[in-house]
């Protein structure tokens, strides 16, 4: 009987592994020519190898909303984010984003509380999402109240001075990204990002790589394959 | 002859004095339509009265910086500020408003020093200049790394608690207000702003006054020249 009882644990256990793991990190590419045509360009060759398709706030604000709405018409089964980094007026920016087709909006991790709430608030109408765009003297403190809000999502940006220095990810970026996974935000993961960079981040929860000239290379497609061979090794 | 030297003296001082009194702040009208037809039609009848025209993040995510070189054609001698609360990319972004005929643009106080070190640099090539758009926990030592680089103007918002439980000006948005304009910052004042209030400013050094729909509505001349005549009695 108790090895039977064990037997069964573990085989509960097992079976149920997978609702334990994080899902696969998605592939992002971020989109910032300063005209539509070029963005429409740059992606073409590489679309059916992405999960996300990112309005650069480059080409939201070179082109208006109605790059979203382009993007959109062609890409109807892409997730699309417009990466506004919303500061102010959130209901009204959040709400020309989901119009024209967006599934998620970033908002800065500098605007008020009551700023990102708004902002969900428009997004849960359209079964969106909220991407807090970590810039600035943000705290401990303000991710726990946008967890405590329902925030699901956040973006890490390289830091600066590591790309400056020619620094790949440094020791201090990779703390504050575990814990920020810790408390139960998954990471959109930026800045330079490479392949072989993908094993450093296996124990947080991502969710998507974000890459862009990269990816608009006339190499996109390999690049793209070489992004899914290690989030399919590591996830 | 010292009575001259003393004559001399206290002309000198008297007609030098405009030299040390902050110019007169000018009224700004922010426009935050989300199409470009409405926003033309909200300044029409006001702008006679305005010495700074705003394209809103709204407008300028909207219809995109065509909407500055829409303003820009219809006002050519109006001072221009595209607001995008610039977190990121800001030499592209900068450029983008200039080139369609900004004269400012916004950037946030959450963005790295060097974004806005290079925001500077691209606006100083067109005679223009950087606001700081105060969002975020920037301290006083952020600002002084503004000065330091010479930025000269910032954006104050009165603070959305301040704004949610009813109240006008807080002292501690007053105090704050003033250690900025003591290290040499230039402040717009913005957050349903009303013509009364402005004796309250008059210690600092205020670049500009803004308002949005308060200027929009069929009494938008009035309010325009109630502001004009409290910045006359207090400058």
């Amino acid at each position: 009987m108790p090895s039977t009882v064990l037997k069964t644990s573990k085989s509960l256990l097992e079976s149920s592994k997978p609702l334990f793991k994080s899902p696969k990190p998605l592939l992002q590419m971020a989109l910032d020519a300063t005209d539509i045509d070029t963005a429409l360009a740059s992606i073409e060759h590489v679309a059916d190898k992405l999960d996300v398709i990112e309005i650069g706030t480059i080409l939201a604000f070179a082109h208006g909303v109605d790059s979203v709405r382009i993007l959109r018409e062609k890409y109807p089964n892409h997730i699309i984010v417009c990466d506004m980094k919303i500061t102010d007026a959130s209901a009204i920016l959040t709400r020309l984003a989901m119009d024209a087709g967006a599934n998620w909006v970033t908002v800065s991790a500098a605007a008020h509380i009551e700023t990102i709430r708004s902002a969900k608030k428009v997004t849960d109408e359209f079964d969106g999402e909220v991407q807090i765009e970590l810039y600035g003297h943000w705290t401990m403190e303000d991710a726990q109240a946008w967890v405590d809000m329902g925030i699901k999502q956040a973006i890490y940006h390289r830091s600066r001075d590591a790309e400056l220095a020619g620094v790949s990810w440094t020791e201090e970026d990779l703390i504050k990204m575990q814990k920020l996974s810790d408390i139960g935000i998954e990471l959109s993961i930026t800045g330079g990002i490479v392949p072989d960079d993908l094993h450093l981040f296996k124990n947080l929860s991502a969710k998507s790589f974000i890459a862009g000239r990269a990816l608009a290379g006339s190499n996109g497609r390999d690049i793209a394959e070489n992004f899914h061979t290690e989030i399919g090794k590591h996830w």
